[in-house]
C-alpha cells in the first residue's frame, strides 16, 4: 500500500464515520430546537446508539490498519519511508488522528454507550431539576456520570490528577499544574480591580435594558449584526433554544441559536454575537479537510476566543456601537430614542458581581470559571461529596463574588455541562478569554484600520483575518503553537488584563 | 441459545438498526424544512453512509446467526423446535424480518450507497429542473436512477416483469397481473363519472377558495382540526415544506409538515388532514414493537388509507363541516361570512380534470395514478426512452383527462418519487383510496354514531378504532389479511365507486 493510497483510504474512512457525528450533532440540535417532548426518551437511545457505532468504527481493525501502515502504532511516529512524501499538513493529520484514535482506543465500546445514553437521560432530569429547583432528583444521575467520567480518566490514564484526562480531551496539552498560577494571578488580578469599581464613583444605569423590547425585533437585530459579522446564511440558521449554542455538520451547514426575552435586551443580543464568533471559525474551517482533524477546531479554548473576541473585544466596544446604536434605536424609538450612545455603552459593560455565569460580565465572568474549576476538580480527585454540592458552591460564591444564591436553580444547578459528562470544560471558558484578548491585540497591530472599519460597520477584515491565522489551519498546529504563531507570544492573561484595565479604567474613572 | 433468548438478542439489534434509520429520516426531514441549501451536497453524502450502514447493519453475519438460530434461512419457515413457544406476533415478526433480510441480503452494499447518493443528488437536481422548467437538466440523472432501478430489480429478482419487484418494496404482495385488471375496472367506471359530471347542470364555484386568506390563520385552522383528530402534539409537531410529508423516528415522535398559499386554502387546510391520517397511523404503531416489523406500516397504500380516509371520507364530509365550517367563518370572517355551507362544500369536492395530481380531486385524482402507473411499467420494462417522457405523459394526459400541460414542470416534472428512486410507489396511492372506501364503510357498521360524532367534531371515536383495528398490529398481517380481517372482504373497487357515486350523484345532481 503507498503511502498516498493508505492516507486517502484513511480520509476516506474518516470521513464516512464523521457522517456518523454528523447526524448525532442534528440530533442533539434538533432536541433543543425542534423536538417534541415525548420523544425525548428514543432520541438518548438513539444519540447512544450512533456514537456507540461511530466510536466502534473508528476504534476499528479497518482504522488501524491504515495508521499502520503509515505510522508506528506504539509511538505514534510517521514511519520514515513515508514521512519523506507527506508534507506538513499530511503529517499533522496524521499526527492528530493517532492522537484522537489512541485516545479512542483506550474506551471500551459498552463504555461509550453506556456514558451516551447516561448523558442524555442526565440532561432531561437536570432540565427538570433546574426547572423544579431539585437538587435531589439530579443527585442519583450527577453520581452516575462523576463516577462513569472517573473511569474514563482511567481508562484514558494520566498523571498527577484524572482531571488531566478529562480537561485534554477539550483543551489538548492543558493541565493543572499549569492552569492553577495561571488562575491565580487572574484572580489576583481581577479581585483588585472588582474593588476598585465598587469604589469607583460611576455607577451605570441598566433599567434601559429591561424596558419592554418586541422579540422578533431582537431576534432580527442579531441576524443583521451576524450578517455584518460575515456569517453566511446560506450555508447556517440561526434558531432559538433554551441554551445558546452552536452546531456544525460542515462548513457549509453551520447553525448557531439564541434565546430572547422581552425584558432582557442584552440577552439575544451578546448571544447572537458569541454565537455567531463560533459559528465564523466553523464555516471557515476548510471543505477539503472536512471530517479529518485538519478540518476540525483546534480546542474548546481557541474556539471559546473566537466567540470571546467578537462578543466582547467587538460587541462591547465603542468603536462597535459608533455604528450599530443609530440602528438600535432605530427599532426602538421609544425604549431608546433619548437614551445617549454612552449610557448604552456604560450599561452594556456595567461590572456587577452576579448569581449567573452566562450574564456574567467580562470581569466576574471568570470568578464564575475558576470556582467551577475547584470544584470539578475536587469532585473527579474524590475530595468533596456530590450531595454536599449545593453548600460546597455557595460557600465559594459568598468567597469570589461576596453573594449567596437563593436557590440550588440559580446556583449548583445552573449550568448544563455536567449533566452532558464535561468535566474539564469550564476552564476553557476562561483560556478563551485570554486567548482572545492576545488574538484581538495582534489583529489591530496587523490591521490597522481595524477601529476605524468597525465604526463604519465593516467587520469583514476582522472576519477575514480570523479565517486566515486561525480557522483555515484546522488543528494543524496545536493551540500553543498557533497563538504563537500569530501573536509571537506564549499564553499570557497580561492583554486580558490591560485590557480590562484600559476600558473599565476609563469607563468607572479609576484612579 | 434459547428461543427467547435469540428472539430478544434479535430485537435488541433490530431496534438499534433502526436507530439509524431514525437518524436518516431526521436527515431527511431538516433537508425539507430547515437545512440551509449549503448544506446540500454533504447530506447527500450523510444520507448515503447511514443507509449504507443500516443496509450492512442488518444484512450482517450478526443478524444471520440470529436468524438461523430461529428459522431455516433457505425457506424462511420457523423451526419446528421453535414454533411452539412462538405466540402468533412472534411469529410474524420472524415472517417479516425474514423477508426483509432477504430482500436486502440480495442488495450489495456497494450498490445501496450509490443508489442512495444519486437519488439525494438527483432530488436536488429536479428541484431546480421542475424550477427551471428544465427537464433535459434532470434528464440524465432519471436516465442512471432508472438503470438503478432496473438492476435493483435484477438484484431482487422477479416473475414476470421486474416492476413487480419495486412494486413488492411498497406494497408487499401486490404484482402487475393484480393491478391491470383492478384499475381498469376502476377506469372504466371513473370515465363514466366524469362524463356524467360533465354533462350535470351543477357548476361549483370555487373562486371563493382563492380569495386572500392569511397564512398563519391557515396554519392554525390545520393545527385545530389535527387536535379535533386525536394527532398528539407532545408526540408530533407540524411545519412547513415545499411538499407535505410525514416521517416517524418512533411513536413519540412523528412530525407532519403542510404547505401553505395565501390564494390557496384547501392545499393548507387538505394537507394537514392528509398528513395528520398518515401521523395517526405512525403514532398508533406499538412502542414495545419499535424496531421490529410489528412496529412498522404493513405497506404505504395501507398508509395512505388512513390519510384518504381522513383527507376524503372525513374532511370533505359535510357532518365533518357541519362542525367545522363556523369555525373556519370565524378565522375568516371577510371571505366566508357570507358563504353558506353548502357552497363551500361544494366546492371542496368539485370534480374537474387538473395538470397537478396533489391537487386533483377525489374522482380524477386515480386517472393521474394510472398514467403514471402505465409510464413508470412501460420505462422499468424499457418500452420507451426517458427523454421521450415529456411527450409520453402529454400524450397520456389528453387521453385520460382530455388536458395537456402547459410546461414539463406542470407534467413530467411535477413529482418528487421518480428523483427518489421511487418507482412503484404511485399504483399504492389508487390502492389506499380503495382501502379508505372499505374501512370508512366498515367503520360507519361499526360506529352507528359516527356521523353524529363528526357533526361534534367529535373524530376520537374514528381515531381510536382505527387505532385499534388498524394501527396497533404494525405488520403482524399482510395488507389483504388485514383488510379481509376488517371488513370480511378482499380488496374490491365497489366501496370506493359506490361511494363516488353516492356522493357526487347527490352534488351534481346525476341521473
Amino acid at each position: 500500500m503507498s503511502d498516498s493510497t493508505a492516507l486517502e483510504l484513511l480520509k476516506t474512512k474518516l470521513r464516512s464515520i464523521h457522517h456518523l457525528h454528523d447526524a448525532a450533532a442534528l440530533l442533539s440540535w434538533d432536541q433543543e430546537t425542534y423536538m417534541p417532548t415525548g420523544g425525548g426518551a428514543i432520541r438518548a437511545e438513539q444519540l447512544a446508539t450512533l456514537q456507540t457505532l461511530a466510536h466502534d468504527q473508528f476504534v476499528s481493525a479497518d482504522t488501524e490498519a491504515l495508521l499502520i501502515a503509515l505510522l508506528d502504532t506504539s509511538s505514534g511516529a510517521i514511519l520514515p519511508e513515508q514521512a519523506a512524501s507527506l508534507d506538513a499538513a499530511s503529517q499533522a493529520l496524521l499526527r492528530e488522528t493517532w492522537r484522537d484514535f489512541s485516545r479512542a482506543k483506550k474506551l471500551p465500546s459498552t463504555f461509550v454507550n453506556e456514558l451516551e445514553r447516561e448523558c442524555s437521560l442526565a440532561q432531561q432530569v437536570w432540565v427538570k431539576a433546574r426547572k423544579t429547583n431539585d437538587f435531589q432528583l439530579f443527585l442519583p444521575n450527577l453520581e452516575r456520570l462523576v463516577e462513569l467520567k472517573r473511569r474514563e480518566a482511567d481508562y484514558l490514564g494520566f498523571t498527577d490528577s484524572p482531571y488531566n484526562a478529562l480537561l485534554d480531551t477539550y483543551e489538548p496539552g492543558a493541565t493543572v499544574a499549569q492552569l492553577k498560577p495561571l488562575f491565580h494571578t487572574l484572580r489576583t488580578e481581577l479581585v483588585r480591580l472588582l474593588d476598585q469599581i465598587r469604589q469607583s464613583p460611576v455607577h451605570p444605569q441598566t433599567s434601559l435594558m429591561t424596558q419592554s423590547y418586541n422579540t422578533d425585533q431582537q431576534v432580527e437585530f442579531g441576524r443583521l449584526v451576524l450578517t455584518h459579522m460575515g456569517y453566511d446564511f446560506q450555508r447556517g440558521r440561526l434558531d432559538l433554544s433554551a441554551h445558546p449554542f452552536t452546531t456544525a455538520f460542515h462548513p457549509t451547514d453551520v447553525r448557531v441559536t439564541t434565546r430572547v426575552f422581552e425584558r432582557d435586551l442584552p440577552s439575544c443580543l451578546f448571544s447572537c454575537i458569541h454565537e455567531g464568533g463560533h459559528g465564523l471559525y466553523d464555516q471557515g474551517l476548510p471543505p477539503s479537510q472536512y471530517g479529518t482533524p485538519l478540518g476540525e477546531s483546534i480546542s474548546l479554548g481557541i474556539h471559546e476566543s473566537q466567540s470571546r473576541l467578537w462578543e466582547n473585544a467587538v460587541g462591547r466596544s465603542r468603536e462597535f456601537w459608533q455604528y450599530f446604536y443609530p440602528k438600535l434605536q432605530a427599532r426602538f424609538p421609544e425604549q431608546l430614542g433619548s437614551v445617549p450612545e454612552s449610557e448604552f455603552y456604560l450599561a452594556i459593560n456595567r461590572v456587577s458581581p452576579s448569581l449567573i455565569r452566562v450574564e456574567a460580565d467580562e470581569l466576574t465572568y471568570n470568578l464564575h470559571i475558576m470556582l467551577r474549576f475547584e470544584i470539578e476538580l475536587d469532585v473527579i480527585e474524590g475530595r468533596v461529596m456530590i450531595d454536599d454540592l449545593p453548600d460546597v458552591w455557595n460557600a465559594k460564591m459568598q468567597d469570589y463574588l461576596g453573594i449567596i444564591p437563593t436557590s440550588d436553580a440559580d446556583g449548583v444547578l445552573q449550568d448544563v455541562h455536567w449533566s452532558l459528562g464535561a468535566f474539564g470544560y469550564f476552564p476553557t471558558y476562561t483560556l478563551g478569554n485570554l486567548y482572545a484578548a492576545m488574538l484581538f491585540q495582534q489583529a489591530k497591530i496587523d490591521l490597522p484600520q481595524l477601529g476605524q472599519h468597525m465604526t463604519e460597520g465593516n467587520l469583514l477584515p476582522l472576519k477575514n483575518w480570523l479565517n486566515d491565522r486561525v480557522h483555515r489551519w484546522g488543528r494543524q498546529y496545536s493551540a500553543s503553537d498557533l497563538i504563537k504563531q500569530v501573536t509571537g507570544m506564549a499564553l499570557t492573561p497580561e492583554p486580558f488584563i490591560d485590557g480590562l484595565r484600559e476600558k473599565f479604567g476609563a469607563l468607572y474613572q479609576l484612579p
